[in-house]
């Protein structure tokens, strides 16, 4: 800091520049979207529908958009996505805009955005059906940072045969994202069958003791192979972190 | 019960044969020892030495022998292990004593025991060496009920060709008990490759969020192939129903 | 796994035929059901309609009389058994569809499927009345893969005399599930009764600390006299493992 | 309120007697024990040994000794057991003092200490031998509040005909204390076959979930028929609230 | 059990009569009232409506009018109350009907139904407005049982002199059910000034951490005055065991 | 920041005061002691000796006493005070030491330390004996802070007339700790009585359901009356927030 | 307690005035509002209107009114406020209501009723917008009490910058509610940048596991930094605590 | 599979190295460590010295050394690493070995081992001093598997300048660990000033509520930045999941 603050003093930095350079971003005044955020950590600002109505997702999203070129919204319902449609219609008629309903994500690119391309590559695993939406929620997150994706679903522990079919197409990824519900048992065996760094996602699946997640969280945490745990269902996180390992992986390949 | 009342009414049954009928079991005067649990239900009374001095243990495993010709006891470290010898030869110096340090139970046979023969088979499976003492419980109980035991160790998910190496042995038991710890996914994964009863058995592993068997617990409950739990370290337990299995099956077998 | 890759070496086995059995199953073009698992594990795959649409339950339970020849479907209520039916009337109009709204389980036959029969019996009994749903499933999956069932109802302790009126009935089951909410002691009180393996199914009663199940699981786990658990209103998973130790029982009685 | 206050103004009550009725109790110098709560709650004060030194232990017991006549010690300890007893016979030559190692209990009377006398009979049923120390504890309470004790011991539900056979004498007490541990079912099961009011003690036995008395007292708080519960091994609480039963028809037998 | 059966075998007691004296009570054939249970418990039998249609209680309430004479229910809403009102008022015109909404509660009688008199009182305590359900409920429930009720309403600690001014009229009871929600501190305070035996009545309010009454339980469970405890809101058992004591409290008194 | 960057900018501020002015604090050098803590935030830096050997503890007290110019140990226990006392009279001879045991707390001054004076009364309130640790951790902590210490011991609500007793001395307070242990009662009680801040300090007794302080905790934050909590045993964060309110009120008072 | 006897002895004092002070307030006919604590403590009562009907918030508010001059009632929705109002706007048409949407709080003034004033302001901070109501009910009841209230918003963690330049500001308040959920770092790295007593506030955000504001508690508990924390969602709580040091402040500044 | 088992047909794979093909490893004759794991996952097996003797830890390394080359052994206290050294002083004379007491982690290399070297960084962050064995083990585990290790110590958010004044440092590495206790916040604060993947790691500091690294550990769970996490003190799966990236990113920039 010291360094910084005589550059100041000597005239090599403006007081602006030194602001900027302390702080490492820019004040966005939308407020809502910290938009320097995605230059500062690398993760796209997402608009969380849960718990809002149509309308503030809509208009969150026609801000991310405005503020930063694009928009990632997650856990949106048909009926969020239809009036963030409709208002994204009149407010930005060109942009783009897909809604994902196994995902239950939605994603906006206005016009001119450049979307990040990445030379890597995120493997996405489900154990079966019921953990599509956060998984889901992973691999357009992770798409949107870039990453190539590779989707394998349905390889749980209960029919383990279909895993080891799928083996080969797993080990292709640079880093893996994990779903299961239930016991969560899947992340466990297939940590110890690939070296890739491997990101458990626990879904809120089951029901009585250990139900809504809870099992598949702490098996993650005990896993007697080494892998990284996320909250339950929590696709956005994993997604971006599995994207982040990806930048990471990517800059390297590419000697950036 | 109106049946045997008129019996007794009409003088084909005594007293004291309709107590017996009406109860199913003879009171034991020692107390301790429910001797008649063992021909009511099937399985040994076991004295649990964990919480107990060496001479408690002692006493209760002299107390079992005299009542019942056969003693078990669980969760005997060596100490107490040694001080039940000392008793049980100055007691009873004809009766046998064995002691496996590796489940800490304590097995002695009056010398005109006749221990029961099951025609039937007892698989007992482990993740890894860590749940030797639980799974050893359940063995030597199930294998005091009659059961042949087939052991299988240190088949853990971490590296799971081992397990798949070893299907064939734990294909031809009966009833299969499986021991693991930690996340505690062997029991699921196992469940989903044979068609014997499966009895899981968490074990008090792992520390942290979930530890001391309660992620391997929960897991097993929440198991997305169908199988039974048993309590953390519960070995005594697990080896007592896959006993009562292969009784089931055995009488079955011999026509009994 | 040498041997087997040796007589395709050598040419006594094809590919093909290796492939199936190394895998002990074959692949399913529906995905959805894993029909080989019936054959892998004695269990028939069931429908969860818990969390489905009507629509969705219909769609899946054709799909199982299809590949399996039958269906089992769990936790449905009225409505989706009502379109479940117009759905099966449509695709296979002399399939055979039983609707029971006491264990609200839905059961399809094709018409030339072969239920098994099994030369043993499953007893199921409740505590109350509001143990019906998942004890009525333990026992639909149990029928369904062939054992015969005993079903004793309205036994729990609060009036122990009814169940001691029971006990005969009870001791001719090869194997029991023992339903119970509230604080669960039933299975306790019966296991200490009986020579027969019980299975203690908690059932989600009771309201407060310990409420929806949870003090009935636990005391079931603590139970002073040994039996295995389920997790809360797990009627598929106790009637399954009940289902296997009859198919096991009925196969040694019947020389198989 | 008011009429106290008027009676003080017009001389009819001096300043201290008002103080005292206002709070009715006195103060009591040795601060530790409350003297005046026995007259006030009809509960002796007790002194908690554990967690406490010998030498404190002993010091309070004679402190209860000179300031209310008598003491009551729960979870003494041997060892502090005979430290008390040293410093008793120093300090107080001519009190009675009674160890109860089955209760790790400590009494002490003063010479000229008259104990009540009820004519009531208070009932401590335990499950098994591990129930001792809870039980006991009880049982000295509401004995040294001046209830007949009426004990019945290792009556649990696995061998649940002791418990029929024990029916009568357990009928014949005015109110019931009833220790259990594990999955605690005894009280339940009792409840249900007598009409005296009916205290739950849990016990801090078993281990893995539920274990140290929690699916116990939970079990007990789901109790199917109705009864009350203290806390785990809170036998001091049982034995007391027992002791205000006995009281209560104990002054209405005798009229007072 | 060998009296009863030898004088079976010499005829002084008939078959049936044995019977009836083992078993101490006669089974309903409407199954779902223990008809019997409230002669060997003294505790009516109660119909939880909550979880039931109006219909089904209203049957279940007339079925009971009929089996003893009265009958009644609890958490019952004002929309199930009008069906059972319609629907015994076809079955039985001439019994009566009482709904109290502030304990939602409903009681009726037969025309010939003789309620209980009971020379002993209860006291009804609260802490405040929102515990007026299950308090309500335990004073119906012991009222029905026949003892006086002494209700002392909105005394809760954060305005304790109220509390003060009313503890002349508390300490009449022979008995106290006292019920408090939030931090549960009303019973604690009280039990230091009365000398009755105090049930503690836990009640589901507050939000965020210990909310829904778990810290309500919880601190009555470690109260430091002692005083026994029933389950959140488990008015009905604080009541019928409330009810217990008045019972043998007042038979003491009236000598019977 | 732009103003502090522009005046070093323009020379009116050397870069060592803006350094200085934007951290708010300097940095030192003995690294554990974030000796700008204090001038920050206003509370002392304190060592937790527990988990500490006397060594380690005696060390850091040294450091502290030469960054800070005093010195402030909690939960030390005897044998580390006299190792820490015989290490300052070698290093620091000239230094002050005082160690309250019934506090576990050491507090040591340089020759020239100048302890802060406030002209504000912080009460410290206590329920029983064992709230002696945690309540004089935050009266020394407070004290040290110099806030005059006013305690009122042994006022809690099983013997509710010594609280009323005390209440004109705790209302001289400015500020409130107040300890309990158990139900933890008190704080609500006094919270209801009293107009100044109150900091309620959960105390880890109680054994069984809710013990180690879990029931005084959430009955606190449950609490029908409003006021602020700190963890479990947490002495110093109570004494050091009541110490803030003291130097505001003091500030305010003394016209600073 | 003696003194204010002898005075009403000697006639110095009526007994009523000396009931008023022994008791220190006096008592409402209302009952619901004890108009005295307002008096007694600071805090003014406040009306929860969760889980109150519409029609039973208004009279309570139209109560308060009357009783008090004033009211304040916090979780009121929309429709509930408006039901406020008419009611309000009948019974005392000149009163002056205020609803504010964003904390969910409604405030009535009676057009003679002078509210408080006092020289010290509340700062109240929150993490993100989820955060508003909680920190807006906090603000509302400091202010209701004659705080002046300065809000700082949207200053969470993962932006940390823009806390820092709001640190001026947040250094002005004389105490601080600090609301933050999901992880709840923002009061922890607050409290090590200001000298002002913090009060930390739980919101309820963020799913999984430690949602609900679980998380954020337990952080606030367990933070390194010393403060004082309120129980989830516990804006009311917060809020008086701060107002009544802010009262504290403002009298010592005033010299009141 | 099918390819594989068709060339093993046609004969260009001989049995055994379609065996080695299928499984992807070989099978290790010392049982326990699966030697294959490390070529499998690319993470070193470790013993995990806590729960072990002195000798069994000795022994397991020295077969470790002997059969992969080298050993890591994680929790070991002093006097266990000076049993291993001595042991291995007479098993394996010419291997190095090192004990890190800050880590408690040891690290033994054959003279013939080579070590992996790894073109990336993983940064190693701790919040403070009681951090350093969970770190420390991170970070002996990332550099055995060849990554460059940068570590930035005691840079916890109570002086949150220190985090900003070490943030170029953190900048560099590939991959971050960031290790904390009590509530946890620094890795939630460093998530959102960095664009590295960040891996939490909760250690068990903090007593009370939320201790013992709970509250951490949900914390991070919740953090509204996103970041993965492992379990509890679970430094070796953080470290190794850090060097599975480190591997990543060092394949992609070496070009391998």
């Amino acid at each position: 800091m010291r360094d910084i603050l005589e550059r100041v003093a000597d005239g090599t930095l403006t007081p602006a520049q030194a602001e900027a350079e302390l702080r490492g971003h820019a004040r966005n005044d939308a407020g809502r979207f910290d938009a320097a955020r995605e230059g500062r950590t690398g993760i796209p600002e997402a608009v969380l529908a849960e718990g809002k109505t149509a309308r503030e997702t809509a208009t969150m999203v026609a801000t991310s958009v405005e503020t930063t070129g694009h928009a990632l919204a997650t856990r949106v319902v048909r009926e969020q996505a239809e009036v963030v449609e409709e208002h994204l219609a009149d407010e930005h008629p060109e942009a783009s805009l897909e809604y994902d309903d196994r995902a239950r994500t939605l994603v906006a690119h206005a016009p001119d955005y450049e979307p990040p391309e990445l030379a890597a590559t995120v493997g996405v695993v489900t154990a079966g059906t019921s953990d599509a939406i956060p998984a889901g929620e992973a691999a357009v997150t992770a798409g949107e940072m870039g990453a190539t994706i590779e989707r394998v679903d349905d390889v749980g522990v209960a029919g383990i045969h279909r895993l080891f079919d799928s083996l080969d197409g797993i080990r292709e990824a640079d880093v893996l994202v994990v779903a299961a519900g239930r016991e969560g048992a899947l992340p466990t065996v297939l940590a110890g069958l690939v070296d890739a760094p491997l990101i458990a996602l626990p879904v809120s699946t089951g029901y009585g003791h250990g139900g809504e997640g809870q099992a598949a969280l702490d098996g993650m945490l005990q896993s007697c192979t080494p892998l990284t745990v996320v909250n339950i269902d929590a696709g956005f996180t994993a997604g971006a972190q599995a994207g982040l390992v990806a930048r990471a992986v990517s800059a390297a390949r590419t000697g950036e």
